[in-house]
């Protein structure tokens, strides 16, 4: 079985739900991405691809990587043919990340945002242990509508963010921390365990989630009148 | 320390994010309850009480429990002074929910909405173990903006749900199941591990939390230009 | 071999330790605590009982029981015979407990730091998804060289408590929550992962051994040149 | 003690209950294995390996090797001597793999058959997440009296063929995914929750035991008056 | 929301799927089970009912309970209206278990195919560490084209079983034992790591799922040529 | 975003909580570290950098790795400019090592109190399993006020150390060993069981919390009249 | 079937094993504890029942119950028809527990010896956070070829035990405790990862398995020559 | 501090317990383990090295490294001194592997019993899923008062023997096996659940443990009288 017959993809997702289609690139072989890579090619199909990382990047057929707009931090790359875009939405999303450390899955959540037309607010290392940092943007915060919140280790920061905003909050638990960290288990169970009300969760460094959540909430908001 | 010292009511919250004051009865004492109860009425200000099982709920102080709108179900209780109401929310929110066990989740958030206002459209007993039961429910369930799915064991009913319409899931894994279901755990990492993208995730059984999203997702949708 | 044969009670521990003799009770017989009190009365030793049980205390030998100064919410008990005590330490520990639900915990480090001549400033109900009410305390707190955080749940408080004072931090992780929470678990596990650095950890619902733990520190304190 | 004397091969094993000898070569050394090798080379017995890596593989002795048809997608070789073989079974066992990722297990399941005289049904990429992909293959499907249905993360699909089926389904869950896919623990309790009745379960990854089970069940079909 | 509009019955499985409607009472109130009886008597379609304990059983109505055969070991209840059945198939199931705590699992799977119209072959106690009862029964076991090997502790018995018989071997992880046992999930992952090949694997307890996918086998029996 | 912009460095730490400012270098890239180093370099503020191991070390820009005191033990580097220091602080804290294995961070929580001024006595290889060698150093363990004690696998160590000594009781529970010692979790969890009285547990391996903890001690003893 | 066809009793392992017949009542109802004494009654045959507890024992048909020799403490009974024993074998098995909560699985130990005709040393209340208890004892110790050692929590007496003394030390994990102590789960894999050498272990809160394993050593050492 | 420095060798172990000196190199550096040798060597005191992986064996000095005697299977060194050995004690215990891939703590205890004077009796691959291999060696095994038996994935050899010899039966656990072996876990919590009486159980993998339990028994059976 060759490795294109092994796919199945989405061409109409993008109209259905507004999310453009993405590959996991985490568990596929170089043979597998470069085959999903030549069909969407051939057809100029836009393409997101998560969890590239930098060896299987490097090893992709170098016309196809040419064509990739890769970013390490986050591990994805953008495949796009239209050369003009819409105006990205901005105001809307903000992504707020804990530590330094969370920089991978915050910038994917980034990514993710911008592949699909949405360009957030970004505010780095503002975990509560030092909680000026965190006070210091909260106005700015509570104007976003949809918040977007990457913290590890014990991941406090989703719940702080939660008690002092209105909007929709999704955390994101990260994998930074070890030992009782987990791998990001304790961060992930702290989030659902949140005291603060209405707190939805993601999977552990899972920020193309959040982001494709946040894509969902402005796509569903357009049904709810104001 | 008597009981009412030990609390800090946020009268507040309803302005602040437009979810009222509730509290969590499951590891309260009963006076706990009573003093909590006391503190609203003697302000007058409403409160929504959740995990108030049967045998609390007999125990507490019968002036204070005629004045409770009670169900068993769900486990929640409403103190509510007005006894006129807003026209409520229709057609923004639906519960959907696997299975006939699933009913005490379900429930709370269907409670939840309506003590914040909002009555969501209710489907019971439609998991995937019989896809043509989901199947036709899909148009009802694609024109609502928000929906909660709502299930246990294996929890393959958010996936399905988010693969099949555009709006904003908030999946509820519940504690329905046993032995390799783990009390929910099961339900739980397999909703987290969706491959439906942006279905977002609240606690096991946690049909409060995942109405209290809906509602900051309808609220901040008014932040959002249509 | 009857119950009294069963122990090896330790009538020094005060004096080589600073902690009077304690018995944990959750997993003996009311046969091995009556002959546990019955050997402590004949030498009028003064000693603590904790994890004592509503049931359990009610089945003592009434002698017994009626020498007992009992407190079902932190299911402590004093044994003591000294009618006159010290002037208790005062303004040296703080307990600070996120919720109502933690009060079981909390009022047990406080018992603990009463039956060994300490009393603690006590703080309920101050968790960080309403963060103005730990703002409002964090003056008083920062006067405390030594505070106990007793929170469940996602546990959040102690690394924001760690992280806006300068002394001595033992968190204790309670049971309160559900699901995710998981028994305790991930409470613990957020504490121990904590971001605030040097805040110290002790067992699920161990208020008992935080006491301890603070006085120990006080103890210790005498030995170093200030 | 050296390799050969390590061994205790079974060559009655395909009499006995039908399925060849296999070794599973994950943790044995490349000089047990080649031990193996020369042992069945003598007799001319044919043999599966399983497990057998890229790195493995080519440390073997070259002439051992060359006597191998080897797949690295699923890490399997076969060693067979007869040059003529039965006509495969067809149209009897069906494999489906919910993504692209999961080509390692459905592909051993595959070989295993294929080494065993049986050539299944192969269908890719259909998860839940789409469900239509799945729709359009069930009349195909329903013809199968055995489907091996391969999937990871929340494994949604053995569940929803096993409703729509009535064939026999083994169900293969896979460590594809990541944080709450806990390596495949996720997709392992969900299959054995499933909420779809007399769906059956193997190992985490376990294309080959479901190959096994497939042909206990044709070879136990014989005994069954139809 | 009544408690019959909390089920969606599916009254066309066994033509479906040749095993008849059941309903898993463990997590169902006795107002939900009175009503999911009522729905099926008026139709006169016959129920299995499974984890319906001894004191749900007590609570139901009185007409609709007296309509029931009850067995208290498995836990089960039958509705039956055919006062004719067809002659049971025989020979063709055996039911192995290895203790005599198992005989709970071990008769649930034996009424659900007595149920189904199945009368299988009852060995109990027959654990491997004391191997000559097994072995005693060996040839005998070796006849039955399907067994369900029902096993908790260390659940040996399959993995014994399985290599000793050439037929489809179901095996049913049980929560006997205590500590390592961990309500059965030793088990069920030993028998999931069974090294006897081709061993399939039901939920922990699971007597039910393991008689269905019997059923299945035996309906799939009749498309596979002899 | 630049990796500058990804930090949020807290200049003030020292002054406010007496630790010097730390950054943790685990799951932080070569580029980010370098951009903290420049930053702290900038204005020649002291820094403590953790878990850096050897090929990140190798890998920063050669000036600012010139500038760091690094120990690949314990995988810390100083950055410090001030020549003339404070004499340090001894016979105040103690570090105890179970094992020759439990090095790395034993020496990290001695390294971090050295940067902070603090000259621990360091004790290794004094496990419970040879008794006579922890016995023969009691005395002078019983002369500090503060005892970090560190040990693997069963970790036996700190509830020995709390039972003879009175001083404060830092545990800090390690990776060492394999198998049942669960990468650090049996020693974490055997700590917080600790059947001494007081002793405080650390997160698996973290000698550096533990040195924080003993220096807000060390602070805290300050406030307290002896 | 009724209950006595659910047993296979085994009544030549005292003659195979030198370890009586025992069963196991956990798990059992009334109806097969009852079957299995009328069997064994029936042939005179002594049992050991473990496991059974109070109330079981209480609802036995009364003339079986008073044939029993019944101990609350350890929940054993002995069924026995000889009245003249040989002379118990005296100083071979030390029990040794760490705390009184420790006295069921110790009593268990204790019992089944006594039930096999071994009278052990029996020492109480020696855990190692009050190390002089043990330290009295160790002469005592020393002269006992095998020494089961029983705790719970973190379980350090085994370990210290298996330094201190040159014979067969068994342990046996408790599951006394609360929270961080998992039931035993920690005691367990402490033994299991203790630093003492040739320290084996049973399955928590299992003093009849540490017993019947020094009754094994006993037999054994006949084989050896001294 | 020099890697000497954190050392406390016990050359009296031999004499004490019967068992050599042995060191466990895992998670110690090269440079640790050459000290430990360099000490031994200049007192020309025997040592067992275990957990030396063949990367720090070829790391370790020339001249030290020429000294020692090095199996790769099992990962140990012997470095011995004394020419003249004792004759090795036979027929005593008996080293039994379920598979080929146990070689490596089968050896492992093979290894340490000779290094300490006993030479066992060595079985390898009679796993239980061909159970024919095993009952043709138990003749064999009876004849041995010890019998070590080592077996991963679902680890049914150890109740088996268990079950047909009367001798101590120590079971070692192996982490042979994927996906619901977990890394040895199962083996493990199987083991310790074995329905066989008296069985009992080492760590994961450790055969070095295994071995030390079988000299304790030996040397403790010269106290018994026979």
């Amino acid at each position: 079985m060759n490795a294109a017959d092994q796919f199945n993809l989405d061409y109409g997702r993008d109209k259905r739900q507004g999310i453009g289609e993405a590959i996991f690139c985490a568990q596929k072989s170089v043979a597998q991405i470069n085959a999903a890579l030549e069909m969407v090619v051939a057809r100029r199909h836009p393409m997101l691809l998560t969890h590239l990382n930098v060896d299987s990047h490097a090893e992709l057929t170098a016309d196809l990587r040419d064509m990739l707009d890769y970013d390490p931090v986050s591990r994805t790359a953008f495949l796009r043919f239209d050369t003009e875009c819409d105006e990205p939405v901005r105001d809307m999303v903000a992504v707020v990340a804990a530590g330094t450390s969370d920089a991978g899955p915050a910038m994917e959540a980034v990514r993710t945002l911008n592949f699909n037309g949405v360009d957030p607010t970004v505010i780095f290392d503002v975990g509560v242990a030092g909680l000026w940092r965190l006070l210091d943007r909260v106005d700015d915060l509570s104007r976003h509508p949809i918040i977007i919140a990457v913290a590890g280790m014990d991941a406090a920061l989703p719940t702080v963010v939660g008690g002092l905003v209105p909007g929709a909050v999704i955390a994101v638990p990260t994998s930074t921390g070890y030992g009782a960290a987990r791998g990001g288990d304790t961060a992930l169970h702290a989030c659902l365990s949140s005291c603060a009300s209405g707190v939805v969760v993601c999977n552990i460094d899972n920020g193309y989630g959040a982001a494709c959540a946040a894509l969902r909430i402005l796509k569903a908001s357009r049904q709810i009148p104001s």
